[in-house]
C-alpha cells in the first residue's frame, strides 16, 4: 500500500502548528444537530434544557460544520475524521479496522480486517437470522475461541480473530500481498445464501480466495452450532497510512470513549486510549484522572446519536440534558480551549445520519466576539466563525490554543 | 474530442446516489435575485408581494448560492449547469450548442454549431442594423429556407440550417475534423464591418475557412434582400459530454421551458423536454398533466431575467408576483421535494446579468430547522443551508428527497 500523506489543513500544509502549554478538551456530542417537531417547530436542542452548555454558548464562539459537504450524511467514520481535520473523502477508513483497532487488536500495514457476524443458516444453506438469534457474548466468544482454535492460518496467511460483542467479531487476516478490495458477504436480507467474498480488483484475487476458504472452514467448524453456524464479513480494509495526531498537532493527544468504534477511528489517527470505561460518567472520571498527563483530550457522548437513530426524540432531549450536566466537571478542569461538537447530525424525526450542517463552539480567552445565547441549531447558524468544512474546526481549536503561528511576513 | 466525464458532486463521486420513488420539483425564476434600488432600499424580491412564495419561504430551509464563484456573472448555461450539479468551470456548453438543442436539432459528437443573427450591411459593407430590422417569424424563416436552397454543402462539409425566431437562426457544420475554436463574426456594434472568423487554434483553421466561405456564399445568395442581406455568427461549438441525469442521479428527469436556450441547456444534461409551452402558464398545464410519468421536473420561468435585462424593476417586481401566484399550482400537486431558486442574479439596477448570489429554499419534509420568514435576498443570507456552491445544490436536493446513501461506516 503507497503511504500517502494527506493534508487537509492549511496550518499543517504550510507548516504553521506549534507546541504550547495549553490543553484541549473536544467534547463530540455524537449526532448532535436535529430538526424540528411538528408538535412546536422545536430541534431536540432547542427541547432540552441545557443550562450549562447555554451559559457556555454565551461566553463562546459559535458556528456550523458541513461534516462532508452539503448533502452527504456521513458515517461515524468520515464524521470523526473530518473534526480531528483529516479529509475523510481521501482517507476513506474501512468498517474492519475501525472494529479491529477499536477492539485494541494491533494492526499491521499488511493485514486485512473485516467486521464479522455470526449468522444462522438453514439447511438449505439460505440464512435466517443475520445475527444468530443475538447470542450472548459469553456464548459467541466460546464460538471464536472455537473458531480461534481450528482455523489459525491458510495458505500461509495468519488468522487473528476476536470476540467484540453480541454476535460480532472482528477477524485479521495478516499476510503478504493482502488487498482490502473484496465485497463483502452479508447480503443484508434473510431467506438467501451468503455472498461470496467477490475481488473488486485483480489484485484482489489471492485475498478473495483465502477469505473464500476461512469462511469454508469457519462452517465446516461450526457444523454443530444450533445458531451459529455461519459468519458473515463486511469491510474488507487495510489499516490507512494517516500522519500521526502527534506529529501533525505537535501535542499529545489522546481519547476517551466507550464504543470501539469510536476507540478505532481515534487510534487510527495516532490518538492513546485511556481506560475501559462503561460509561459517559467512567469516561469523564477518566478525564480528571488523566488531566494533569496529557495536552489535547477528545472525550465522546455516545447517547445522543442512539436516540436520535432510535427515532426517540424525547431520549435524545433526555440525552442531550444529561451531556450537559457533565459540561461543569469538564470547564472545573480549567481547559484554556473547549470545543463542543457532533461528528454529524442525527435527527430523532429521520432516526438516522443526515447531512445538516452541525452546531459547535469554542470557548477560550481569544474566541472573539459572537452573540449567541444558546447551544442550538439556529444560534449556531449566525456564530461568528460561520459555516465551515468540519476539516477546518481544528485549525481553529488549534489557533485559540495559542498553537499556531502567523502565516508569511 | 475526448469524452471525459466530469463529476463535481461528493455524492456522485461516491457513488452515494440510489433510487427512491420520491418526485422532486427543481422551480427555477430566471435571474431571481437583485439589489436594493434607492427609493426605499428594496430589491426587487422585497417589493415585490410574494405570499405564496414567503408561506413557504416559513416552512422551508433557505440559503444562497454562488452560481460559479464570488464575483462571476454567470450565462444562462453556466448558471442552470451550476444547479443542475455540474461543474460549469469544466463543462463548456457553447451558445451555437445550447440555441441548437433548443430548436430541436439532433447534433453529433463532431459538429460544430452556431447561433446565426441576420443583419443589415450598407453598400460600403458596413453593419447598420445588427437584428436586419427585427423581421418577423415568416419572412426570417423564408430567408432561412433561401440559404437552405442554396448552401448544402462546403468542400464535403454538411450545412444545416434552421430558423429560431425573428433575426434568430442556426447553423450546424457536419462534417470531420471540425472545431469549435472559432471567433465569433459579430463585432457587436454597428458601423463596421463583421469580422472575420478567426481560428483560435491551428486545429481550427479548417473550420474556420468553411465558416468564411459559408458566410461569403449566404452573403451571395442574400444579395437581394432589403434588410436580411448579411449573417453575424457567434457561439460556435461542439456538444460537450455530460454524464447523463438518468445515470447521474438514477431518476427519470424532464425540463419544461418556453425559450429554446433553456431547453437546450436541458437537453445537454439528457433532460427531455415536454411540450412546446408558450407561456408559464401552459408550462405548469404541461407540468400537471405529466405528473405522474416522471420523477424530477425542471420547470423555468423567464421573465423575471428578461425584465431585470431591460431595466425594469417594477415589471420585474410585477413578473416576481406573476411567478409567485403560480406556486400554489406547484404545491396542489404534493411534490416530495421543491427547489426554488435562480440560475443566477438580474438586478433591474444594472439591467444585466451580476455575480450576487442567488437565494434558494429547499421544502420538504426533512428540511431541517430554520426561522426565515420570506423569500428574500436578505432572509435568504440566514438560511441554515447556508452560502453554497450552486453545484452543491443537487446534492441538498437529493439529501432531502431520500435519495442518498450515508458515506463510510
Amino acid at each position: 500500500m503507497p503511504r500517502v500523506i494527506i493534508l487537509a489543513m492549511i496550518l499543517v500544509e504550510k507548516n504553521l502548528v506549534h507546541k504550547a502549554k495549553t490543553k484541549i478538551i473536544l467534547f463530540v456530542i455524537d449526532g448532535l444537530g436535529g430538526i424540528p417537531r411538528p408538535e412546536d417547530g422545536k430541534t431536540e436542542m432547542e427541547a432540552a434544557q441545557t443550562p450549562n452548555l447555554d451559559a457556555l454558548a454565551k461566553k463562546s464562539v459559535l458556528g456550523l460544520i458541513n461534516p462532508v459537504a452539503p448533502g452527504v450524511s456521513p458515517g461515524s467514520g468520515p464524521g470523526h475524521l473530518s473534526i480531528f481535520g483529516y479529509d475523510p473523502l481521501q482517507n476513506d477508513v474501512g468498517r474492519g479496522v475501525l472494529e479491529a483497532l477499536g477492539v485494541g487488536m494491533k494492526l499491521m500495514e499488511s493485514d486485512v480486517a473485516a467486521r464479522g457476524n455470526f449468522a444462522t443458516l438453514d439447511a438449505d444453506g439460505l440464512i435466517v437470522d443475520r445475527r444468530a438469534g443475538r447470542p450472548k457474548d459469553q456464548d459467541a466468544a466460546k464460538v471464536v475461541e472455537l473458531l480461534k482454535k481450528n482455523i489459525k492460518e491458510i495458505e500461509g496467511v495468519q488468522v487473528l480473530l476476536q470476540h467484540v460483542k453480541g454476535h460480532r467479531f472482528v477477524v485479521v487476516f495478516r499476510g503478504e500481498d493482502l488487498s482490502g478490495r473484496v465485497l463483502e458477504t452479508d447480503p443484508q436480507q434473510d431467506g438467501v445464501p451468503p455472498l461470496f467474498p467477490v475481488p473488486e480488483k485483480r489484485e484482489a484475487e489471492h485475498t478473495a480466495r483465502i477469505i473464500w476458504q476461512f469462511i469454508q472452514k469457519a462452517h465446516y467448524t461450526l457444523l454443530n452450532e444450533k445458531k451459529m453456524n455461519c459468519v458473515l464479513l463486511r469491510g474488507f480494509s487495510k489499516l490507512p497510512y494517516l500522519q500521526p495526531f502527534s506529529d501533525r498537532y505537535k501535542m499529545d493527544g489522546v481519547g476517551i470513549a466507550v464504543y470501539p468504534m469510536y476507540k478505532g477511528v481515534a487510534r487510527v489517527i495516532g490518538l492513546n486510549i485511556l481506560g475501559e470505561p462503561r460509561s459517559f460518567e467512567e469516561e469523564v472520571k477518566i478525564l480528571e484522572d488523566n488531566w494533569a498527563e496529557h495536552e489535547f483530550f477528545f472525550i465522546h457522548y455516545k447517547d445522543t446519536d442512539e436516540a436520535g437513530e432510535d427515532g426517540d426524540f424525547d431520549r435524545k432531549v433526555a440525552k442531550l440534558e444529561e451531556a450537559d450536566s457533565f459540561v461543569r466537571r469538564l470547564l472545573a478542569l480549567k481547559p484554556d480551549v473547549i470545543a463542543i461538537t457532533g461528528d454529524h447530525s442525527t435527527p430523532a424525526m429521520m432516526a438516522k445520519h443526515s447531512w445538516h450542517p452541525v452546531p459547535f463552539m469554542i470557548s477560550g480567552p481569544f474566541a472573539g466576539p459572537d452573540d449567541c445565547t444558546a447551544f442550538t441549531e439556529r444560534q449556531a447558524k449566525h456564530g461568528y466563525y460561520g459555516r465551515i468544512r468540519a476539516t477546518d474546526l481544528m485549525s481553529l481549536i488549534l489557533a485559540n490554543a495559542g498553537r499556531a503561528k502567523k502565516f508569511g511576513a
